[in-house]
């Protein structure tokens, strides 16, 4: 279970606002419900665990063994939500050294020039027995027209044409729209393996399609554990979702009192990338019409050394969001040494783990007592079935705070304005 | 040089508040120069560009040589101003794939055991032919009781110790305070080599000094070129600050106009870690009293996919601060291909940066009709020289524009506040 605790945050929000928010925060759920909210045309995401597929997670489950059997490199070409929901699952429940697998590697994600020249370069050389890498690459696009994957691809592509000749399209699989979009007529014609985005699920919502899981399953994650895990969080907020609405109320309230930037923090390395997935999913979803709380993101206690100081007395603008992990995951302790050079062993035996917790714990009462409103939303251990859960929790919570602004959670039209001035620059 | 071109957020402010505000960033740079504001003692970033110490730099490039042709792994142990700024520059300056030499690990910047634990297995695990990995350890803190520090120092140096016997204090370099401090107990102990951080420099000013030099210098990168690139800047900007005081000025009217958040954005994923030099730079120096903007960082157009849509559309409390690299630095060109399937034929022939700048080109303007102030900064190649002015550049520009708010940018009274509430949860 996903636990969320607005205590921190609760007592700077006087009893009148907060429950008016609370109550559009009832509304947006029962909108959400009875899809009658606006863009409810893309409520697939909560359609997908209502009723799962599950031979397509088998399906997905074999490929990604059979990846993993097979290939040296494993490149994710996409952009945006096409790349961030497996980014922050890989690095959640992967080694921070070394590999058990393919090495994963990202592209189409920018038009940086020497990232990819640099790339190319890398897949060419062989591996250190003298024989060449076997790469496989899973193109990443609904339409197939995004300026940044599209032009990775076609690169990556020619790459592995010259490398395996006709056999090149045994080591390309595309995710993409059903039948439309440009990456249908290339897998007509070439033959390339092909999973479908649900129409009905934007980018942001879609790491628990064949967008996030192929990858995921690639790097060796049990997917079907992760799967089950947010369906059982969906199961539990269909019957009581009373967690996400005091969140949702409380965050509308900070919203009206002016507060601009939300922190979302976490205490271990591993999450970081998860808080690009959240920063993506709300501040696509609430950014609009002048509103929203810029979500931001920091890993604690690193940038305690670089945000901690404006957060503790910079301008009162912030709220955070703590992610927790409660239950320690490594077992390293500290060890005692003659002499206690460092001053630490009165530290001696205890883990690294109980130690960050004592640090969390005076972050939260100095940010605290620095007037800032912290939300501590914490799961018990780090495994694939408690992500799944966190995942549909920061789903269905973006789902609710954003229709309780009056705003439609699933839409982003500013994304198209740079998109059209830099086409016309181009001369498209 | 260094171009700063405030024209596309000049336009958001009014004649007034703009020369009332360069009436404070010409104060402030008085106070600077004449070493009358508060903090004073701590412009020692200043002085060792007035007057280099060619010595030193000899010192730390012939130990940076010795440590490339030996080391397999490099670990920089430090946090904060002790590993950001020689990460950016490395980031910036060294290939994305594959490596040119030692590999450089980072350690002590947190207290994730998970990562820590892993780390330790690395470094045990042999090459690929067999050998043992050859591994040096630079542990960088002036006080040597940095938690973080101290602690993965404690667990590294037990590794090393048991790896390599009394040959561990070869292995070993501690970057630290002339005299005080506890590392010089260790180092007179077990006979360290040692290089000094000044007094008068604090952490996040201190990437020029050893503290940064020697991982940059173990990473490849030529240190004299880096840091006369600065003392070009300097000199420079002792003669004309004109740019800077335009820039302090427009950033305190931008501030004072109620403004929260500064996006520091690049459009090269390679500078993505000088974006959070930056912010700790910056952040750290202005939050203060109630003040500040709120430095973030994104990489685009990556980070239009993500934080493009709140940028152009959400709550209008944003600026935003590009890093501009003007000339390719890659040759990578858009290939032809038959039956355009991508659509993409059009940009054949076109090189990946001209297309990048084309985004840029149409996210300024873009944004900008969005009502988001826009700074630019650029630099005309990507090289050592001109990361070095860039440095000077933002180390300035802070001095400056922090002064102007009438805030001192060289202490962090906050970052006590949550060691002290940790230590006494610890039982210190």
């Amino acid at each position: 279970m996903i636990k969320c605790d607005i205590g921190f945050a609760r007592k700077f929000i006087e009893d009148d606002a907060y429950f008016k928010a609370r109550k559009k925060a009832d509304n947006a759920l029962d909108q959400l419900r009875d899809k009658t909210g606006p863009g409810s045309e893309w409520l697939g995401w909560r359609d997908i665990l209502a009723d799962p597929n599950d031979a397509e997670l088998e399906q997905i489950g074999s490929l990604g063994e059979e990846i993993r059997a097979k290939a040296d490199v494993f490149i994710v070409c996409g952009i945006g939500g096409s790349y961030l929901g497996a980014k922050a699952v890989i690095d959640a429940l992967s080694p921070h050294f070394g590999s058990n697998g393919p090495e994963i590697l990202f592209a189409g994600h920018h038009i940086g020039g020497k990232y990819l020249e640099e790339m190319l370069t890398y897949l060419k050389e062989p591996k250190e027995d003298g024989s060449a890498k076997n790469i496989y690459l899973n193109v990443i696009s609904k339409s197939g027209s995004t300026l940044e994957t599209a032009l990775a691809f076609r690169i990556l592509r020619e790459l592995l044409e010259k490398m395996y000749g006709e056999d090149s399209s045994e080591h390309i699989i595309c995710t993409t729209s059903k039948e439309r979009g440009l990456l249908n007529k290339v897998i007509d014609e070439k033959g390339y393996r092909k999973f479908i985005i649900p129409e009905d699920v934007g980018g942001r919502y879609s790491v628990l399609t064949p967008v996030g899981l192929l990858p995921i399953a690639v790097a060796g994650i049990d997917i079907r554990t992760l799967f089950y895990g947010a369906v059982s969080a969906y199961n539990q907020y269909e019957d009581n979702a009373e967690d996400l609405l005091e969140y949702a109320a409380l965050r509308n309230a900070i919203h009206e009192s002016g507060k601009t930037i939300d922190v979302f923090a976490t205490f271990e390395p591993e999450l970081t990338s998860l808080g690009g997935w959240i920063q993506q999913l709300l501040g696509e979803s609430e950014g609009k019409e002048g509103k929203g709380i810029f979500p931001t993101v920091a890993t604690f206690s690193t940038d305690l050394h670089s945000l901690g100081q404006f957060i503790q007395q910079g301008q009162r603008s912030l709220m955070e969001t703590f992610i927790i992990v409660e239950k320690p995951f490594s077992k390293l302790r500290v060890n005692e040494i003659e002499g206690d050079g460092d001053n630490l062993n009165y530290l001696a035996g205890r883990s690294f783990h109980e130690i960050n917790t004592k640090a969390r714990e005076g972050t939260t009462e100095a940010h605290s007592e620095g007037d800032v409103p912290i939300v501590r939303i914490s799961m018990e251990t780090l495994n694939a079935e408690n992500i799944g859960k966190l995942i549909y929790f920061f789903e269905l919570l973006t789902g609710i705070f954003v229709y309780s602004l009056g705003v439609n959670p699933f839409n982003q039209p500013g994304v198209e304005d740079y998109k059209k001035a830099m086409y016309r620059l181009l001369g498209k």
